[in-house]
């Protein structure tokens, strides 16, 4: 905290300095932090509006260093009443019961939480808020001390985008092409090449695309599932991507493989919905598809690498390492050995798994079934895991469970293969 | 606040004996109390889910005396944490800085906050949470005490249905029936007698009818503005409600006459969206119809003659309420100048003017433009007002400055005949 | 034919004095009469459509009489071009092939079909010429010759509402009020009383309401059926038409019970959905429901009562009618005889069954289940039929073969218990 | 008709011997023309939409002269009844009035008529219908006694596809993807590259793009229009399709442009859309942009190089065509000169003007506005054309008059530009 706090005074000196330029930009005309400062005084509504409006049309127009200058001066400017925050203490002090507290509660509230409802009210202003956000967490590297206005952002936006407003669609060839459009876009994990490969994905009998939409963000959706109906589980995402393969019809099916999971706003990054989408894809699935028994992901695994060649591994793993360093391959056991160490295995910092794959999948409640060698040859897999991937299983029975046990004490279920994968490694 | 605080305290003494009922309703059952704490501290996200929605299944089969006791042991259980709140003035106190202080408001947060907040996150959360602060408000009455719990209502229900959200629709004779079935049932103002009458109001071509509704509550309007276009700015309401009656063209109106408004949810009570609505269509229509030049209500003045019977008033007005309660009438001069002393007064307790719909239209940025004698015959507006309607004019280039005028001063802004009615007074 | 060949100049010669009339109507102005000669030889596209509009516009106007000498004009004034035809039996006497033939058919066609198409392609013009229809057909009752103008709409409605372009949807209590109110209106069977009524037969559980649309006839069904959803085969019309009544839920019925069936537009008579609706709701239900095992209806027997007062019986059932006048009442084994033997037994003229409603269905492929007195007791039950109702069974394995056996050679397919109520009427 | 009468006799001979092998289609089952016959005699409806369905699923797998035959047979095989028409001609001889003509019509009707009208109610079976006829087309070249059989195909598309049933939609960038890809693939004048290519044409402020749909034929246009709207008349096709370009904004267009029009069904060829199209998409560019004075097409002249090198010219022109053989290019002028008086020229047939776009605009209503050398360079531009363009105008005020000239008379309107250019040739 004392860190935080320093850097906050550092920021603020630094601040002062550009002040005057916010304020008076552009030349002639009321700066954006006066806008802020007369929107959050305003009484008349459409004043009120058209300033939210403004201050939203004209941030994103403002250089880096001036919006990080634009935060700064958001978190100095525009946090609780002190005044009022003290007066509601010393009530409390005098008559502590729930009253009073409450009481303080509201009465410390930072002003830029107001001044951030109040820009989300302007036509089109959620977009504009989220897009604020964004910039803001760019800010916030560089700047730890933002943190604490990004927290207003933040409580606000989990508020706004909590899933009783969410709404799920399946994404067809009937979709608009506003929204396949950006379907393309924001693919994070095996990207689209192109429209007719966008197609195979949503049109194709054997393959679902869903995602989710809040009713503020007109066709901009904000997280979507890929997902392919096959009769076994996959172990190489080739089979899944080719262009020309065999169709499963839907209704010979066993398996839904949710290959692909991508967020599409970076402004919403921490407030979760991919474990409300997953389920509610199950759901969907097993309604239309009574025949599917078994709800599995193809994931990759981003960290393996990385953490392998920095991190000191148990000799048996170091000399895998090495064998890959020189001949660029080793037999896919030994490579699954250590990708199930690294999958298996906690960093001892209490934040649960060391994958982020791992940590999203496990956190909802699956668990690590499968790891497959030689499954992604792809540059960006070979580059994060030497192309290994993995299938983790969401078995509808023991989700609540696992979710629990992960969440309760980190632990990570594992499948019977894995296990017996991580038996032979602690007798080596 | 000294009251509201004893009036807890007690109330909480009498919540202790019924306690045990409400933990074990239904007996052999777990309490809906008890759930709600279940609820806060789940980390299980189905389980979640599946809780939030029995607590809104149960809660309105409680008796009216357990919905009371359910609410106050809502405030006393899930208040503030008192440890960490403390704890943060503490740090506040050490570094009186904007990131302590920011903590301070977050640590100090209700818990009931947080449960409100899963329990909209259930399927159809928001219409049951809507329901439950219905119930909350009637309570309210019997038990101030009850609105700190109030707030935490009132403040995620803001900005759940903020501005941002709400999306106006046209209802006409196309609308789905069980949206119309609502309209007949919601209409406060003038009562919509049968489908015929409702017919009348949305299918003809100088009748409109406008409704705000939000994504969360599915074919269920928040408020509606019945419109009628006019030639000339009508006096009486009989004139817009006959079921004969000339049409007039669309093309050939001058006029838009908003002569009902009524909010629909009685739970999100005091968070204001009329005035949104009234402007947005006044937007809605101008862009149809730019002939449209006189944008005016017809309303109701619901205080009147309760007003006039109880207050000490001057003696003109006097012998206008002594000569109607001899004669049942007295000149519509006379009529009008009672009701401007009413309407254009303040009860000097710096809450504005004396008649709610008064208090409603000038906090819009309205004018009190005409005041009618004999308008609304109905034995409702008799019994209100004698008869008595208004016109407030909503005259584009004024609003701003209006609304202005009267919430920062109370200023209440008149034509030029209820001025002069004013200035006759006055010299008397 | 030669009557009507007469009847057809025996009008025209009294439509010879009305013609100026209708020519010059109104007063100097152009004729509709003209206008469709005009129509006629049109090239500009957008004035015949403008004249299109304009007949359409003009004939609901015109008086009963100038309608039906508008319609005996347009029979004799829009006939085949007889030069063309004559030419062209002459080509095909001289090389009576194929080609000769077809050539024969297209130069021979009535003036009238291209008079109607062209009304067709106007603005709305498929409704106007449904309405128009409708008036053609009142027409024909006092005016046989007019059948051959009438044939021409037939055809051409015939083509227009093929079923290709039918479109099936389910009427709900969100389904637009427009059309609800047409529903209410159209039921012809048991009547809707208001509102109220109608929101039981589409909103309940267990009730449903599919209608048939025509893409050119906006909001304006063409033929709707109701279904209660029950456990057992009803009895009696008022279990299922009651407003008190236990609601079955859908996933425990095993009935779909067709109890209403209405055609909605008199323009359109003689061109048959009917069929066609049934199939494809039990089609619907059994997707949605596969718990349905039967499907059935409860129908009226319109025709009983006027033909038992007409006809010379079989000396058991003059004894039962006979009673009836007597005492009102028999004893409902005399009643199902009574209607046994008028239901399953055919006039001789080869038209099929006697009752009208028996012929839609058995024309359909059911078969005649039971017969129940006593089974509908309101004024227009006890009116048409003493109370009597029926069930007719669509058994999908047999529709076809019932069908065909009916259609080929008349054959009355009946159950077992008619079956063996008809075997004890033959042995008396 | 002896020629085509001949060709008939011919073919139908050439049939016989394959008339086995279409029966017997494939081995061992029922031939689809065998199919035929039973739809046509069928009198069970469930098995007659069977049947229709199958006919139109085995037809398209018929190999070429599979087609052929099939046609021809259905030519011969399901004419009209012979001795019913031969009685109907000897009863319209006996009697010769209005009455027993039309009878003639109607028992003259070709039994071909029947069986197409059978085929249209299946499921989906409007599409398979226009898809048959685009294979009649295709071997209507080689067999033009097919001609008679294709009279029937167009006489009841043509009642099916009416104006009255065609609903005109924008195409934007929110329409559904697989609507957008036909339009791809449709385009016919100037190529849609790729995805980026269509988004520039149906998404930026003055691109419009309108299509016509059929109730029947989902998701399948059946002609668009592609709209540019400009400050000025264009001059070169470049400058509306260059990607890199600045965009107008709508209020600020004078010019609407159409630039490009494509019929999408080739088995609808003859049945004219086009003009309702372009009048429909004035009148909804009017009623959203009244700033629009001027509605122009930027057209091909397809014929143009053709026709210049095979026909006899005057001898300034044959220089010209000379020139251009020589050295590739004259001057515009020169250019000019030659396209005027190829397209206000007729080639005598009294089929109007000379080239196919000139006679389909002409046809509408449109006048002969600007000639344009050097306006598509493109490969297709160049070999068909020399690269000129021709700006047609349709002017509100004349369409109607221009219409009926050139289709009563033939005459050609040319605006001044043109006459000019023309008066210049005569002179010479």
């Amino acid at each position: 905290m004392k860190n935080s706090a320093r850097l906050l005074s550092d920021l603020l000196e630094r601040v002062a300095e550009v002040g005057r330029t916010l304020r008076s930009y552009p030349p002639g005309q009321t700066g954006i932090l006066d806008q802020c400062h007369v929107l959050l005084s305003s009484k008349g509504e459409a004043t009120s509006l058209a300033t939210a409006r403004e201050i939203l049309d004209r941030f994103p127009n403002l250089a880096p260093g001036e919006k990080h200058d634009f935060f700064c001066r958001l978190l100095s400017e525009f946090g609780p009443d002190m005044t009022a925050t003290a007066a509601s203490i010393a009530a409390w002090q005098a008559t502590p019961d729930s009253a009073t507290l409450r009481r303080l509660h509201f009465a410390s509230e930072p002003r830029s939480q107001e001044l951030v409802r109040r820009l989300n009210r302007a036509p089109g202003g959620t977009g504009g808020v989220v897009a604020m956000r964004k910039d803001l967490l760019a800010c916030l590297k560089a700047e730890p001390g933002l943190k604490a206005l990004d927290d207003d952002f933040r409580h606000l936006l989990s508020s706004w985008f909590n899933r009783g407003f969410l709404e799920l669609r399946q994404i067809t060839w009937s979709t608009p092409a506003e929204i396949l459009e950006r379907i393309i876009t924001y693919e994070a994990v095996h990207e689209i090449g192109d429209w007719s490969d966008l197609r195979r994905r949503v049109a194709e009998p054997d393959r679902r695309l869903y995602a989710f939409f809040h009713p503020a963000l007109h066709a901009d959706p904000l997280i979507f599932v890929e997902v392919a109906l096959t009769r076994e589980v996959p172990e190489k995402i080739g089979t899944i991507l080719a262009a020309q393969r065999e169709i499963t019809h839907p209704n010979q099916a066993r398996t839904a493989v949710f290959y692909s999971i991508s967020n599409c706003q970076e402004g919403l990054r921490g407030i979760s919905f991919g474990n409300f989408l997953i389920k509610q894809v199950v759901e969907e699935l097993r309604k239309e598809l009574p025949n599917l028994t078994t709800f599995v992901t193809l994931s990759p695994v981003p960290g393996l690498r990385r953490w392998a060649e920095a991190e000191t591994l148990p000799s048996a793993l170091r000399a895998t390492v090495a064998q890959i360093a020189r001949s660029g391959a080793v037999p896919d056991q030994a490579m699954a050995e250590l990708a199930a160490f690294y999958l298996a295995g906690t960093d001892g910092s209490g934040s649960g798994a060391r994958d982020p794959v791992a940590r999203f999948h496990l956190g909802n409640g699956a668990r690590l079934e499968r790891i497959h060698a030689n499954a992604d040859p792809s540059p960006k897999g070979m580059r994060e895991s030497w192309g290994v991937m993995v299938n983790y299983l969401y078995d509808l029975k023991d989700i609540e469970a696992n979710h629990e046990a992960y969440n309760g004490g980190g632990a990570i279920v594992c499948g019977p293969v894995v296990e017996k994968t991580l038996n032979k490694i602690q007798k080596v």
